[in-house]
């Protein structure tokens, strides 16, 4: 806060919990929080990182915008020898996607993950000084998440000793790689292997793309950026690029080759690393993805609530001050769900971050039998969390009302920035499927030896599942965790073993995949959304301190799963797991835990830590002194740099004096 | 098409109806169809309107660019002598908001619903050759959908026969009403009226805020534009303003009295005009919004349609060319429901237009006796269908993959240009309250000698309703479209007794209206789809020539009302409105009309009859010609002005060199 009012006060005093601790509960640990307090106070109190000004700066001062600040970053990572950890939280306060995400996020732990010892010994030092910037060159203009699909290749020359790397056609051409366009001198190319006339699947190389002299493209490299994207700022500070290879030669060893090996002789020789060690980086990628839903969602939440207790709109019939539009049932049934799923998939990612570390010690270990389902599950999460929190961003906004739509909101660039993750990592219809695709095996092994694991170890139960009945009689029976559980339960087997029992009328088993996919799909989103429950409900049974702070994660739990049931009650009636007078039953309960609910509202919000410059939002602002700022914040706009604007001679006046005929327009 | 291949025209070889047919029931007749096609030519051959480049463009020549097109709009208006039809159809295919849509869409409907017969003849004259150009001043900074509770005055001073208009708290400031920041002369302010002390409601007054000389704002009057809005481009176009009063004096005279007056004495007289009138304007605003919806809706359907066809992903196990992804069931099951969508949305939007006229002839004839059944009505249909289009603008976005998120596609703009419809003209949410409070009252008065009319009429049913039962049996007796309409019937009406059922238990109506409002919310979304499935329905029972026209457009029906069906299967299922296996089977049904829709999918967005240039996208290109033209498109962006970019001596090769800690950034 600035040192002004806090005209959000009056809500502050109602909460009934410890802050401070749900802070600490928010933020995973203390340690966690304190490196986040840290470093989001760090960027918050640097002008350099300033962004305030991003919807109205053209493509080039945008981007030249952003060099500054990465730069600034590095050299601030530098000076205050700032851990790996805070260099990480760092960034991601900066708030401004750049060619370092992709330096760090995926050339980097490529190199790690795919490249021999002698290659990480060579080129990890260069990355991890900045004397290189790498980016992640895989999908291509015609090609995007069928990797095995791209068209580049990587031929190898006996001769030389050497690949050649070429685009074939247009649409082999690299496309959308982030820090490609204009910044990275090295990229990880993804092309088919061709030894001796023969393919060899799709590898990673390492290609130099820029002189580490003046920057200019090396011989047969043509690089450009791809263009304007969605939105104002957002990734339009990134430079996505386009590449094109004409026959550009790079040396043997330039191929990662910790999983196989090119020899000498252009022999392909595989190596004792297992192949599933590429699961485990997906593993990672997705448990960062689902942590960032729960930020991104947050964000959006933040600012709706506070705006919510701050806007105001009809009112008393009598007349008299009007009501705040936080106090309406249907703003809190909008909201409130909302709110609850940023807590829900805070903990999901947490538990997710375990699940990285467990599968990583088994697959040292040589145990590769959690890995399908690990898989499976990573994939649905990031499918199911990303989809709901690109929806529930929107949502927000429209919750705001018309101030939504201005970029001063915040909102508008919180959306445009975060919808692609719906698709990179995998499209998230395509993810589903997979999903699916090991569901029903889950299901065709049931009573076999297989047991199903981890979060499909619930259809061991499959028998007791497909007949239980739900055990609500009055609203308030609903407050039973174990309760909704099993009816997620319920509901997620039963829609398993229908669509199996369907797809087993197909002869072609491929073909009934294909024609029963949107049903796969549904089975999926039910499988994931008990997974996000479960894992509310597992963390509801640990200790967790500070007073009032479990009490209110209960309600948000139960809010949480009822509002899923009430969505979806056309999959808990047709499956038979809850009843229709339970489903009323499960709606009148909402209600009362958003009454419950609602004075807790603004301090819930507080309680993810965001400071005003990081949220970036007018209306969102921490002490609500939301009018005058945005009153402040227009006159800002270019347009207002003259009261009569450029123009008028030319095309106003012409119109109004009716001289327009012979106007030259 | 410019002349190249039709890549598409091996999809268009497969269409089994008569597109040319098909483009006259879209335009709604032949004359619609004649207008629409020469304006939507002359708008796309004139290089004047060229758009390709908003995405990059600074606010300033952004804003500057839009002047340029307005004035020129209006030069070929009068040179072409083009009839208001056409002037209107010219416009929307110019595609860039702008004051002029205030201007004639507000301003001047203003002047002729509300002035009285002088006061018409003394303002359209200049408004209607654009000697002034007005704008529409209503809402407030802190007040949006409760016009009661504007705070603008409008104080009448019986010495000087004059009203003083005042601005009396920051949050009273004007804000939002587009063409006021830069451009308008004039507006219709929204002003509470107070003589002699006393308050007299809410009403509207002609203030002329700047100078026809030098277009300065006159003495009391600060004007600005809201600053950047939403998306590149978009609304950014419209000089959306704030203004503030500070004792502007006018006219006794420039209050629009046509419903009430006020005397030289400053004595409030009520006219004997009826206060209904204000009804059929709001029926005419909204049956445009959803006529725009369809509009809007099948832009995007369009572009994801056609690049579905073209774009390839996976295929065949055993190699060779990819599956067109239009081919995939899941690609079908998320975008056939919006093709049938924005047909059902044409259809529904026709139907309003009668509406309107049916409202207006009643109105004449002094008989109110349907208005409250037609503005619920039109409400909820405002409502539905933005809502609906927003959301599916996103999906179609999402169904183009990653190239979607380039502005390139268009998508992102149709996005961000679309969404401020399901807030303004009232927000979408507020509306369907109203259209809940117009059924609970039916239901009240069901029994009563009050018959429930026009799209109410089935209520007059509802003892059948209730206890009817769907005759389904197997999944071909969903293609029966009578069985759909009572489906839908028995699920409206059964929501709405139930929730009026429960309203009876409050002892405070008010209270348990507001309690319940989430519900209320559901019941009106069951009552306006019903609607706009009845009106399909209607639709088909004409005579609609044209091979294979009707066929088609009763698979579209069917994919509507099914997908809805499914989608609420909730609503349908609790209120055993049809069993789970008629769910189930109604699902069956759906993937077998997709199939039939399939062949037909490109031809049935062609018969939009969108031109390249109005669509703006690459990806939904006629001819299909997608690679090459996304690849030339991005050499565009000016971050490709150099191959170096701007800011790396600065800041990328101090980075590289490690010399950034002696650096000031």
């Amino acid at each position: 806060m600035e040192g002004g009012v806090d005209h959000l006060a009056h809500e502050r005093n109602k909460a009934q919990f410890d802050v401070e601790e749900m802070k600490i509960v928010w933020a995973g640990s203390r340690h966690a929080f304190d490196v986040s307090d840290r470093m989001a106070c760090l960027v918050a109190s640097d002008p350099a990182f300033k962004k305030d000004n991003r919807a109205t700066l053209g493509r080039k001062e945008l981007f030249n915008n952003t060099l500054r600040k990465a730069a600034h970053a590095w050299k601030r990572i530098l000076e205050l020898r700032l851990t790996d950890e805070e260099a990480a939280k760092l960034r991601s306060y900066i708030d401004e996607p750049n060619f370092t995400d992709l330096h760090w996020g995926m050339f980097v732990p490529a190199i790690k993950g795919q490249g021999t010892e002698e290659q990480q010994q060579k080129w990890l030092p260069l990355a991890n000084t900045m004397q290189i910037i790498g980016c992640y060159a895989q999908t291509e203009l015609g090609h995007g998440s069928n990797v095995q699909g791209l068209e580049t290749t990587a031929t190898f020359d006996p001769q030389t000793d050497e690949f050649i790397i070429h685009s074939p056609t247009l649409t082999s051409s690299k496309w959308w790689p982030g820090g490609l366009g204009k910044v990275s001198t090295h990229a990880i190319v993804y092309a088919r292997l061709i030894t001796d006339g023969q393919e060899h699947g799709v590898h990673g190389f390492i290609v130099q793309l820029r002189s580490l002299d003046d920057h200019l493209p090396l011989p047969g490299i043509t690089i450009g950026d791809i263009g304007m994207k969605f939105g104002n700022g957002a990734y339009n500070t990134m430079d996505n690029g386009v590449l094109r290879f004409d026959h550009v030669r790079i040396p043997r060893d330039q191929m990662m080759m910790r999983v196989m090996q090119v020899t000498r002789e252009g022999k392909c020789v595989r190596s004792s690393v297992p192949r599933q060690l590429i699961y485990g980086t997906m593993v990672f990628v997705r448990q960062t993805i689902v942590s960032g839903a729960s930020s991104a969602l947050s964000r959006a939440v933040c600012i709706a609530t506070r705006y919510s207790a701050v806007r105001r709109q009809f009112g008393p019939q009598n007349g008299g001050v009007e009501t705040q539009v936080i106090d309406y049932k249907t703003q809190q049934n909008r909201l409130f769900p909302l709110l609850a799923a940023a807590y829900a998939f805070r903990f999901v990612g947490e538990w997710l971050k375990w699940l990285y570390t467990d599968v990583n010690q088994r697959l040292q270990a040589n145990d590769f039998s959690t890995l399908p389902e690990a898989h499976a599950c990573t994939a649905g999460l990031k499918s199911l969390t990303t989809s709901f929190t690109a929806d529930a961003i929107e949502e927000c906004r429209k919750l705001c009302g018309g101030h939504g739509y201005l970029c001063s909101s915040g909102l508008p660039e919180l959306f445009a920035v975060y919808v692609p993750t719906c698709t990179y990592e995998g499209d998230n219809v395509v993810l589903l499927l997979q999903v699916a695709r090991f569901l029903m095996k889950t299901v065709s092994q049931l009573g076999s030896e297989k047991k199903p694991v981890g979060t499909t170890a619930y259809m061991g139960r499959v028998e007791h599942l497909m007949k239980c009945h739900c055990s609500v009689q009055k609203a308030e029976d609903w407050l039973n965790l174990n309760t909704i559980l099993e009816a997620f339960e319920a509901r997620a087997a039963r829609m398993s073993v229908a669509v199996a029992q369907k797809l087993a009328r197909f002869a072609n088993p491929e073909e009934g995949f294909t024609e029963l996919s949107p049903n796969l799909v549904e089975v999926s989103v039910a499988h994931c959304q008990l997974i996000v429950v479960s894992k509310f409900i597992e963390k509801l049974q640990q200790d967790i301190p500070g007073k009032g702070v479990k009490e209110l994660l209960e309600m948000l739990c139960n809010i949480y799963a009822l509002n899923l049931l009430h969505k979806h009650q056309g999959d808990f009636l047709s499956t038979g797991s809850i009843t229709s007078k339970q489903g009323s039953l499960a709606n009148d309960q909402l209600r009362s835990i958003y009454s419950q609910v609602r004075p807790n509202a603004i301090a819930l919000v507080d309680a993810f830590n965001h400071t005003d410059p990081y949220l970036g939002s007018v209306l969102g602002r921490y002490d609500g002194t939301v009018y005058p700022k945005l009153y402040e914040e227009a006159w800002k706009d270019p347009l207002n740099d003259s009261v009569v604007p450029d123009g008028y001679r030319e095309y106003i006046r012409p119109m109004l004096n009716n001289q327009l005929r012979n106007a030259r327009l």
